[in-house]
């Protein structure tokens, strides 16, 4: 890998020497504390890879790799040969820029992985694994990590989030997020079994709506008391334009019972809910997280054999900027929006979320998600958020991911980040250097580290 | 500033060195006439700047800037040191530019605005503008400007247009536009003093539907006697696919009571009442311009505190293809479509508009509009025009301001048009000098000028 | 034309120089087989570029020249006149790139075309024709095409394709698609006549929808015996979420008696019937071409005037993501899916569709369409396709034509190509040059002349 990969100006280059040695905090991912506490060695490459990255399985049926060797039983090794031969070829994919530079940065092999170099690379990493003995923390704590929010249930024990508190001999901290999908989705079937989970965990029995947002907000209590500073919620509907306690406790009452809830009800119960919530992280001064517009297990089959993240999920559909409007309108009323970042997976609402976020306080436009995680969608999120906003306030970057390499992806960042600004210092579109020192500082670490604390 | 600001080949510096010179004639703004005929110079930059300016209050709000420095009474000095800070830092907005622009073109200041320089800067324009005496025609006159259109609505007297048309000292046309936004929304609660006051103003009194028409038809004539050439018309909705004039009738009736119009009658009253007004226009020989996809006062408690146009717009959903057709066909079939000018502030809209209007003579994509008024916007907007219709044929660029400084929007506009065209020559892909030269003329000025005669 | 045209780098040259030498093969395209079999030649450039071609009509009415001297009656040197002084200033148009390329290619004309080289340039040209005795074969073999395929109705006999079978003197094989736009618009008012056509051609007497079915098979079957690899639709509307046999069935039989149909029960009927074909090209193993977001005839006086593809058609509305896939989970579930190409003509869906596609194996998305189909949104097209699928799996370029001169375009996508795989080289963002020849030779000719096979 080029040392000055993504780095076309020597403004860039200036600007990218200072990033670089700056602490990462990763506010969102997907790792899990259990794996942190017990801090398994790794096996293989294959393993590391391939374990759990939908993206990785997406591309390889992309290019039809059978599924034996994508999710199936194949040998790691034959699965690792299968992934460098699709690799090799998929020019202009983030998982090539991440690939080369998780290879360069673990495991100094700077040669292309491709079907032929794959089984030399395979033998090459294998033994770095084994030699270096990399383990979930080993890889942490050689990344500059400093501290990292995890995505958690609500009604889940924090074990191993106390357990990691209690470890004084790690000393990067890891907090817990809520994370309120299954609480708020009132359509699952499951949903009178969450309930129970949650009045077991919280300690509140719940017998009716008063008991369940006490349950909320004692979990809340709970995590705050882990550390956590972050809310979450990601799933593919979208309040309607109002709800009342009414509607929401009728909704509410029949999913507890098992009964159908319809849409327009569910969307009612959202509103509310929402707003709820939104009152009670601001009393937190919790930051508030909002996925949007996304479609998850789109593939039936798929989903039926494999389960939820599995790469089956896609884009949804823009979420109407009425809706938004309705939402922060009735938070701000109630007494204030807390801190807020919107992502969305659908780059056609970008404008009306951008828009609708800065006609707000305490709304910001959340770093490129996922399908839009890759240089030209960071590109444009970026120029979005300096154009519709101010890009020093953007909370910057964050991994959003399973994998234990993924730290690479604030390095792909805060290069693509560099390059951008070092290219307007370059033109003269942006003729003062200190400046932009500021605002790197302020995006790459700054603005998360504020948060976090 | 760098002279040589956006402009990176020969050919884009040879082009601009055609563009520069060329006059200014800027068919939509926001100036007040009232201002121009009184022509009291200024006092400082804070007031030029932060007097109106929603787009830098927005800017400020979102870095974190209270609101007694952005809109409140702090002292215009800390006002102006409050926006350095936050300009500084705001790498990649076009507020940046055009920031860095005014300060070099009416104020000599080359040094970049940031908290360091602030209060320098503040003492240096200050002198500048007491010396000069800096006033709105001193600005005007400065700027090469030809013509100017404003923004006027039906129902107001042209008092300051007449005084302005009267005034032989000053060499700038000034002319109204026919803003039609009140005299269609008649889903306003005011609407019936509305219609009083255009009864007033046309000397039609307004009985019923056909007297309304006559009270539209005769402040048409009035505007077009005080030089009117454009109409224009920016509301949140948009006509349904049909309406006929017993369904405009009767939602115009409703309205004129202070009755209640529901949505569906109201969108057939618009069909019926655009599709009017496009007749009136053509037979006039006006050019029509239509505003999409805009959400206004969106935060509705500062809406409430501080009134429209105070920064809490944003951009609004797609307009339907389906519906802007049949509005088309429909004017087409009463006769031909005047000459029209469709702006959106929805990118994701793009497309099916720029194409339907490439299905029908008469129809062009106007300037980048507001949210998308900057660099990449500009770039995206001109490629659009480029690839889905005739370059050549654009209209050309406006400010849609509230201030005097905004002239340097069209220094912008024809550094980053003079950049791309540049481009295209240098790199063989439009290898014509001539040719392009050509196309700037007509861009930069002839366009604007014809539909101005 | 410079030779290095969109060239910017050694590696993009190097890459080209594989590149540009691959044989053609056009596997969507819209060049008629009765004009290849009678292969008589062409009288002047006026009559082979602007007697079919809507793209060029559209570009002369947005630069405002008269209906007369686009469709109309003036003759063909004044009509080649206006169309040089109007695409001499058409700037950043796709029509300007194809028209220096074939003017260049196959005229040996390297000026620019513009308003004071087009009487020359008409002389020229007029000269090679008559001199070379153009026509449509030798304009094929002349430029390296291999196979192609036309689009043709299941209703129509394929006489010509056979013809072309027989005859032993031309190379270029020449095979039908099986396009299924009028046989599944039941809405249309000559739907029963088409039946009765489809009767005759089958061999099939359609009564019932049993026949109906049957009629289409034995129709397939005649086209896979012609040689046909590929279907394909482009209507306006979309499958609902749902359809069962008795919905289409109902829907049919109303529409074979010339009775109105629903829009609801016509999605439904539409439903049904895509996953019907969709089966059946699974079983033929045929690919399935879907292209979507499209409004046609969108000007309402022109079509009465001049019919279908006379340049009136615009892009049209998103498709819900959601109806995408409860289609393709239904073609899936029933057995697989066919080998799938998805064009949209509506950027805004982009995401949409090319996740959706990439939640399930067979799923890809086609080149940039119609209005996409220029330089900035071929290379918008293939960013999205490496992002967001396999680069490497990329189905390939086609001329979607009218024109014999159109084989200039797979030259303008292998220029493009080849550079923006050369600019990822040069740049270290792929730096395996051998891997990137072969994403080159799959892309420009493999993929295509395997689905050919």
């Amino acid at each position: 890998m080029d040392s000055h990969l993504f780095l076309t100006t020597k403004e860039a280059e200036t600007l990218y020497r200072y990033a670089k040695d700056l602490p990462i905090v990763d506010y969102h991912c997907h790792l899990s504390p259990k794996e942190i506490y017990e801090d398994r060695p790794f096996e293989n490459l294959a393993q590391l890879w391939l374990g759990h990255d939908h993206y990785k399985w997406r591309l390889m049926r992309q290019f039809g790799i059978p599924e034996e060797k994508v999710t199936g039983d194949a040998p790691d090794f034959e699965k690792f040969c299968a992934y460098g031969e699709c690799i090799g070829l998929a020019a202009g994919n983030p998982l090539y820029h991440w690939t080369m530079m998780e290879l360069s940065e673990y495991f100094g092999v700077e040669e292309p992985l491709n079907r032929h170099t794959a089984p030399e690379i395979w033998e090459k990493t294998c033994q770095v694994i084994r030699e270096k003995a990399l383990s979930p923390r080993k890889l942490m704590t050689g990344s500059r990590v400093e501290k990292i929010a995890t995505t958690d249930d609500p009604a889940e024990e924090l074990t191993y989030h106390k357990l990691l508190k209690e470890d004084d001999s790690f000393p990067i901290e890891v907090t817990p997020t809520f994370r309120t999908d299954k609480l708020v989705n009132i359509k699952a079937a499951d949903y009178p079994e969450y309930l129970h989970k949650l009045s077991r965990t919280s300690g509140v029995g719940i017998r009716d709506f008063d008991s369940f947002l006490q349950a909320i907000q004692k979990r809340m209590d709970d995590f705050v008391a882990m550390g956590c500073r972050f809310s979450d919620v990601g799933i593919e509907d979208f309040p309607g334009l109002s709800g009342t306690r009414e509607q929401a406790k009728r909704a509410f009452l029949a999913a507890k019972e098992g009964k159908a809830v319809e849409k327009q009800e569910y969307e009612a119960f959202l509103f509310y809910i929402y707003r709820f919530l939104a009152g009670e992280y601001r009393k937190r001064n919790m930051t508030m997280q909002l996925h949007l517009a996304v479609t998850r297990n789109a593939n039936r089959p798929m989903f039926t054999a494999l389960g939820p993240d599995c790469g089956g999920d896609c884009v949804g559909e823009p979420i109407p900027v009425s809706r938004m409007i309705a939402l922060f309108n009735a938070v701000l009323e109630d007494g204030g929006l807390p801190d807020t970042i919107l992502y969305t997976l659908n780059p056609a609402m970008y404008m009306t979320m951008a828009t609708a976020a800065g006609s707000f306080r305490n709304l910001h436009l959340g770093a490129a998600w996922w399908f839009n995680d890759h240089k030209a969608g960071i590109e444009e999120q970026l120029r979005l958020c300096a154009q519709c906003g101010h890009l020093a306030a953007f909370p910057g970057m964050l991994t959003d991911s399973r994998s234990f390499l993924s730290y690479a992806r604030h390095d792909y960042f805060r290069r693509i980040f560099c390059n951008l600004l070092g290219e307007w210092v370059n033109k003269g579109e942006y003729p003062d250097m200190e400046s932009a020192k500021e605002v790197v500082r302020r995006v790459c670490y700054q603005n998360s580290a504020d948060r976090m604390k």
